[in-house]
């Protein structure tokens, strides 16, 4: 079954809430794909410096504004994920909601690997990972957040778990992440989507130039499809999780059964 | 301390093993660095398909031939690293010799993860990932051979092991590798060096045309120099060892200690 998959990149607006919520919802609207998915912490802004600036951004992951993400989700019938902070007692988390039509299938994953001044605000995430399954369409969706990119380990994490797809709501400001993410892609033989912001946003003196280029990219490694590196746009593309199910590539060779991790040093 | 690197991409003859030895050594004569590196199975050629095919040509590690290169090795106080098949009892492996100025520090890296019709005449490798340490140049060698590449967890084992370097002498058929070994290099900050051979060979009707590109990669995930696709040549950079050592890339952040092992699924 091929499935189609909308990435939105665009600039969310700093500390506005409702702006984001409006921006995000009217896609979601106007989409007719299977699953959109929006970047990282999109419905807040990014970057924060001290939990005092955070506390009226930070939802319960069972608070009303995400319920009211998991309707459109069921309403659409359309898995639907983004980034957000959420709040758990007293901790913050930089998470992403996986929200799936089946309000039993939605989860939310934490951010593991924290970047740079995020430590300031979050704790660490302690979801591990793990992929959502989408049964009505038989789609394994694994969800990393933005540095995560860097560790080898979460995508081969995510893949041996079985997942089709991975996604990767972004903020990112370098470009030293393209060639990785194709490279996660060819090493698990799965997709995996980037889905980065632009715009900037700029906090006691300090600027991060967000640098868009939100990506789909096979499971042989090759880009379907990148934005450009300003611009705010949505990008489809059709996915067949059935492609990704077979890690041979020759008679001989199977990309998962030839792992040696008996050998590997964790 | 800075060392210079030579990696030498040619042609060798197929179960010529005189002819190889022959330009192998003129190569660590005429060379002047502090380390040289030819591809894999560099003495024999690559594609064999019976175990009766690769009798005479299948060397023990103690044996004369290999003993001779240890010999040039301390001679010309040099690390001398190239692919041959090595006999024990009555298995073979791809191997590779990795041979020190101080023979107490060479060793023999078994190919870990055998690709294709290798898996006709070859066991798998049962050395695990290590490093040399050449106490002199205060180097830490790592070494894996060809498709050992694809498993994000080679380089990474011999990453968390102290690796500056790591060696990757290879008979390399497709170009994918290239963009995942930039990725070896960056997700790890080490130095990477890809040692392939040109040329093809025909057996039984089937032809492996090797492509070359031998590649030395920075701690940064950017090629410093590489061989075109059908030349023999040999190539030189120099390379910083302490460079690969500190593992940040700014005030908060440190690639391994930002790991989350207690979360990687193996």
């Amino acid at each position: 079954m091929s499935i189609d998959l909308t990435i939105v990149q665009f600039c969310p607006k700093y500390a506005d809430m409702d702006y984001n919520i409006e921006y995000m919802t009217d896609n979601i609207k106007e989409d007719d794909s299977d699953i959109i998915v929006f970047p990282e912490l999109s419905l807040s802004g990014y970057f924060f410096l001290k939990k005092s600036d955070i506390l009226d951004l930070a939802l319960r992951a069972d608070g009303e504004i995400i319920s009211q993400f998991q309707n459109y989700a069921e309403k659409y019938n359309k898995a639907i994920v983004f980034g957000f902070i959420e709040k758990d007692k007293s901790n913050f988390y930089n998470s992403a909601a996986i929200l799936m039509p089946d309000k039993a299938e939605s989860s939310i994953y934490r951010k593991s690997h924290l970047f740079y001044k995020e430590r300031l605000i979050f704790e660490q995430g302690n979801t591990g990972f793990f992929n959502v399954y989408w049964e009505e369409k038989d789609l394994n969706i694994g969800t990393m957040i933005c540095y995560d990119w860097r560790f080898p380990e979460a995508a081969r994490s995510l893949a041996l778990k079985g997942a089709d797809l991975i996604l990767c709501p972004a903020n990112l400001v370098t470009g030293v992440w393209e060639e990785a993410m194709r490279t996660r892609a060819l090493e698990n033989k799965v997709y995996v989507a980037v889905i980065n912001r632009v715009g900037y946003e700029s906090i006691n003196e300090e600027t991060l130039q967000f640098n868009g280029k939100s990506t789909i990219i096979s499971y042989n490694g090759k880009n379907i499809i990148s934005a450009g590196e300003d611009n705010e746009i949505a990008l489809t593309a059709e996915i067949n999780p059935e492609k990704t199910r077979d890690k041979s590539f020759n008679e001989i060779n199977d990309i998962f059964i030839d792992r040696r991790p008996e050998l590997y040093f964790k």
